[in-house]
């Protein structure tokens, strides 16, 4: 009758510490590795683009990182976030697997992406930044920066990749109305960006392009700017911690364990923020719960691409990182999911993936909104393009159950609600979304472009 | 330090029972009149139309009514919704008064408006009812009512006001998700359509048209379909009190209690659902809370409206009603604010306010929004545009307390946010709103028009 459907945690129990994975590595990440000398590089290095205190959680060995009081006081605008038992959905598809999901769609800006956010905000004006560059795929990122630069006096210039600009133009308002300056990318007001537009006028954009015009804008600003990222860096999977430990407590609230745990993966953030508290569990507290990053079959990194030194944009501005990558140069399909369209991947999930600690699997983009729509009916909540993907391989599992008859816990992250995407559900609806497949001959030029490093 | 931001209700106390605010009138309302024979109607002169369980509880005087157990499951979704501080809004505005926000944005379909669907929705299948027809404005009361049936398994026909329709088109995707069937109104779909094409084939729409061609399609359906409101009746004020009751049990948990409320008006239901378990302590507990209902200088039903009999609906179907009103020919101009384009307002609220309970005030388009980004760049929440009035006033209200320096508790029902509504916030900062002022010919020659009874 009264069954408990939400696993609401008191403000009280919001973590004041994120997990540092590092501390509990069965081998050490590969060093990120300088271009240009291509010994590993210091912080000297990276400090034209980044504050010292966010350099220093790169590469720190502490397990536990205290958040500092400023960053908590914005997270109880909306943290902790709910834990949610999709009992709707099981009774929809008829599993006997209990299905649980961490909504971080009620952040602001609709997604986990605030968690980082504000982290990266504080520490920037901390040292005195008052300008920060990003860039932004779907804008879920971008709008999460916009709200917390805003929060802290920086200025904040935001890098939209171009088909999702011209996909989802209410983000683009909804960064406006947070203060931010928005250029669609590649755009001509970089170097980095007129390079693509020469080669193709048409680029629809990628993460890549987008992150080169960023860093391109931050470099050159004499000091003036710095640059922040959404996903990829150390740093970014640290903060967004702070959802596996509310669910590490959630699941102890609902008295149960998760068997699977599933989040979607661009650049990987949402699904190791999610999972990582639970891979210490099963790396130090013998724990053995299974955990799937998602990608989309049009940019399947993990799935597809190549364990090898790469640059993290297109314009090979980075360092090399060491990750599974299609090439930087390899501009994925327009799919909606806008945030997944990047060719590498964090190297915190690379190494996770290479030590067999975690596995991945890739679907195409119907399935997935198919996925999306059977959830909102359920549920009432509409996902995110990106989080859709988390929903497919949920729904999948729970599926398997529904043959096997198991129990199984299932637990993922619905990292965003899709409020500003209602467009790809229409063409959905119509009818009208490839399923692009892997892009095997794409993948295999941009790979060989790849520098080669032992 | 670690100042409280949010109060937030286990889920054990979501309110059991709604509260009927008849048992403690000091007055009784004013009957419903039947249009043909002038007398008050009776149950069946609205069984067409309604199941009998909300026929009953339209006049029900029972002080509290209890929530049905699947209509409170299905509650637990999202309830209980936050009572948040807006120490940051506070802090922008440099004010001395405490201000809090019942952040009813929550809800999967964004507002509070499915509080009334999913109850609606329960008592029609109850009935055995398989089919609703219903109108809506902005399309918060639409999607609540398309995501309910859902749930119910019961088909649904939305007309929704034309200009939103154009204004807002992903709220159309959003119904169309949860499987509901969207037509634009004024369509040639009806008689009542008909005749307003016929006159003008530009119609812009309203919620009057819109009830007109949802009723005719209902009560011409051999009752093969019923019809559902998202406003205005009693029952909806009665379901809404879910809203308001939570508050009670948060201002206790935050050791304070409310000097002024304050909502949006458009039909009346966030505003009565969120006070009128206040005004009972008004009434009868010998509080003396204020409460402010705020409504649009283009739709100015109370504040410049005539307390007479009146038709819900434009093509005179309904009927009727005493209630303040413009006229029911009144065709509202074409502001953003959606939902509160209606020529009427609720018997209750308006009963309150002739009994001088309550106050009202009207603000203009441009305020209104400049209150909206205000607070969304304070508290990182976009409000709906019907939602931005109270804002407005909320804001009002603490810039006085900041003028006296009285430490006043504001509390505001932020009953929507404005996720499917960006296209109106770029209007607002390409500076092309209009502020429409009340429009004091169209009234007369409106209000001209109205049946004469006593």
């Amino acid at each position: 009758m009264s069954e408990q459907k939400k696993y609401v945690l008191p403000e009280s129990e919001i973590p004041t510490s994120w997990y540092n994975i590092q501390a509990d590595l069965p081998e050490p990440l590969p060093p990120v590795i300088h271009p240009g000398t291509l010994q590993p590089i210091g912080p000297d290095d990276l400090a034209p683009l980044f504050p010292m205190a966010l350099i220093a959680q790169e590469v720190s060995q502490e397990r536990y990182i205290d958040i500092p009081e400023p960053v908590l006081d914005i997270y109880r605008m909306w943290r902790p976030t709910p834990l949610i038992r999709a009992t709707r959905l099981e009774k929809a598809l008829g599993t006997p697997a209990h299905i649980y999901y961490k909504y971080e769609g009620t952040s602001p800006a609709g997604s986990h992406k605030p968690n980082t956010a504000v982290a990266q905000a504080f520490y920037n004006k901390a040292e005195g930044v008052n300008a920060l560059t990003t860039e932004t795929g779907a804008g879920q990122w971008g709008s999460a920066l916009s709200m917390a630069c805003n929060w802290f006096d920086i200025e904040c210039e935001v890098y939209m990749v171009k088909i999702s600009y011209q996909h989802k133009p209410y983000r683009r308002s909804l960064m406006q109305t947070f203060g931010a300056s928005v250029t669609a990318s590649p755009s001509d007001t970089t170097n980095a960006g007129r390079a693509i537009l020469e080669q193709d006028a048409d680029s629809p954009g990628s993460l890549g392009i987008a992150i080169s015009e960023a860093v391109e804008v931050a470099a050159t600003s004499g000091g003036a700017k710095k640059y922040s990222l959404g996903s990829v860096l150390n740093h970014v999977m640290l903060h967004q911690t702070v959802v596996g430990e509310e669910v590490v407590k959630q699941m102890e609230m609902a008295d149960e364990y998760p068997d699977v745990m599933i989040g979607c993966v661009g650049g990987g953030s949402n699904f190791a923020g999610f999972v990582l508290p639970f891979v210490r569990e099963n790396l130090v507290n013998g724990k053995n719960t299974r955990f799937v990053a998602v990608e989309p079959t049009a940019t399947p990194s993990l799935t597809k691409g190549q364990y090898v030194y790469d640059f993290g944009d297109t314009g090979q501005m980075t360092p090399l990182i060491k990750m599974y990558t299609l090439g930087h140069s390899f501009i994925p399909a327009p799919i909606h999911a806008g945030g997944l369209r990047y060719h590498g991947m964090a190297p915190i999930v690379c190494h996770l993936y290479d030590l067999g600690l975690i596995e991945a699997v890739a679907v195409p983009q119907n399935p997935v909104f198919e996925a999306a729509v059977l959830f909102a009916q359920a549920e009432g909540i509409i996902p995110a393009p990106e989080t859709a993907h988390a929903v497919r391989t949920a729904i999948d599992e729970a599926l398997l159950c529904k043959e096997s008859g198991e129990e199984k816990v299932i637990v993922f992250n619905l990292s965003g609600h899709g409020h500003f995407d209602m467009a790809s559900y229409d063409a959905y609806f119509t009818g009208t979304l490839p399923d692009y497949e892997y892009p095997e001959d794409e993948v295999e030029r941009a790979l060989a472009g790849l520098p080669q490093i032992a």
